[in-house]
């Protein structure tokens, strides 16, 4: 029998967090300033971005979003980061994924400039991470959102084997690097890896993180007794419900601690989105925060 | 009885390689130049420069190394990097490592040019590397030579399981995320590596990339059959001997590729820090190579 982590609980104290340092920081006469570009019409990401304005504004962060029709031109989007860039309002800037296929994503990453690319996408902010470098530099919010729920309950990493199933440069890559540089051994696997080899692997794993959208693809079989697991993933089935990338099943019974879906490490995204947004505005406003102001 | 891979002779073809394209751009009038800053009078470096001046010079690049005394204050090395950054005559900028520790050697990496930076030290580059941008960019010289040879024996990464222990910027962590590009499934091992687990992970693993500086960490009965070893390590010994960080005696039976020490790997650094100065110097002049130009 597992412990749950409660990623609503602890992402609702991280909020409670931002909000307190918002309110230091607007003694300061600073309102941290978050502003998202959303191209087009998709239904998950009108969503996603209403609950981030939603979010945001209950912290005591400035959001604003910025909408553009499907058609809209690269060079649009770019003039737009331009100005957001040069706007001293605005501390964090991210464009909604996905964005229409005639527009270049990467390109529009690299726009953002380092300092305000609130994501961590830009390819200096990920080699920053990479190298381990001292300093504070954005890092992607879903990998340092399940790092502070390690945190919160307790788990360490140094000399842990952890295995983290999906590479997208969202979760598994910097996931992996946030690791790493936590002193774990990590494995990174990904569709090419051959299920006996990913079993295997699995089985020695002291920590799962799995992020793929595949359904039910990490078993109770796969793990080891006591390992903590981290589902990323959030896949609709076709009754409607809302499953993980683990069956949680079969592993909350071997598992020591697991994260439920819904209600694990979803809410931990926005809530640590908001956290870097603070942390920004107080960098660009010279304001610092104590050390360990979000510990939760 | 493992095949032996031959890095002298890899990295013997890669510098004809080299020197052949070397030619090409200078009928267009463009010579490839390699500025080394060299700090300090530590013997190793003084043996590496020398070297990689020599192999420069007969390839048709042209190498100029520039020596400072160990207490030069950074900021002559930085005004010298900003002069080098805008001197068209230089593609390719190195700072010899080590230096002095009243030099922050970060702030030196980047310093330099993103387009000069021929050991993929700039966290620019690590970033693009690590999340597998498109288009060209250096990476360091040492994983991008392992690369080389493995691809010059036919090992195809797509699908394997690659262990890779020791996490440098020099080597480990651009060597992850080379093998972890090229579809492998790569786990990556340091010091706090437990030994044990070093040892299962060992026992599954296709491909063993090796750079620790640990004299025979890696024995035989840690290995798969018929894996390939890549040893990076060279040790040298009370005796005056040369070792690597596998023990060859008991990894060579085991093994179904294996690198020699010396004479595997170091010589594939120089040869692909040149290869990567002739394909900078091509870019920065607007000289298209060849796909596959430097296939050998």
């Amino acid at each position: 029998m597992a412990k749950l982590i409660d990623g609503k609980a602890i992402a609702k104290a991280l909020r409670a967090s931002v909000t307190e340092q918002a309110t230091r920081l607007s003694e300061a006469g600073v309102v941290p300033g978050l502003a998202v570009i959303l191209v087009g019409d998709d239904p998950a990401s009108e969503i996603y971005v209403r609950n981030k304005e939603r979010a945001a504004s209950k912290a005591g962060v400035n959001a604003q979003t910025i909408r553009y029709d499907a058609e809209t031109a690269e060079e649009t989007l770019l003039a737009k980061i331009a100005e957001l860039n040069a706007d001293t309002s605005v501390d964090a800037i991210l464009v909604q994924s996905p964005v229409p296929g005639h527009i270049d994503e990467h390109k529009i990453q690299e726009a953002i400039s380092p300092a305000k690319d609130v994501d961590g996408f830009h390819p200096e902010n990920i080699g920053r991470l990479y190298a381990n470098r001292e300093g504070y530099y954005p890092i992607a919010n879903t990998p340092r959102g399940i790092m502070t729920m390690l945190a919160h309950e307790g788990v360490k990493l140094a000399g842990k084997n952890v295995v983290i199933i999906g590479r997208s440069i969202l979760v598994g890559r910097p996931m992996f690097a946030l690791a790493q540089a936590a002193d774990a051994t990590v494995s990174l696997l990904h569709r090419y890896t051959p299920d006996n080899l990913r079993h295997e692997l699995l089985q020695q794993a002291d920590v799962v993180i799995v992020a793929t959208g595949v359904a039910g693809l990490v078993t109770g079989a796969d793990l080891k007794a006591g390992a903590t697991v981290i589902d990323v993933g959030i896949n609709r089935m076709a009754d409607g419900s809302l499953v993980g990338d683990v069956d949680f099943a079969s592993a909350e019974p071997v598992a020591g601690l697991i994260t439920p879906v819904p209600g694990g490490v979803g809410p931990m995204t926005i809530a640590t989105l908001l956290q870097t947004t603070a942390e920004l505005a107080a960098l660009h406003h010279g304001v610092t925060l104590e050390a360990g102001w979000q510990t939760i």
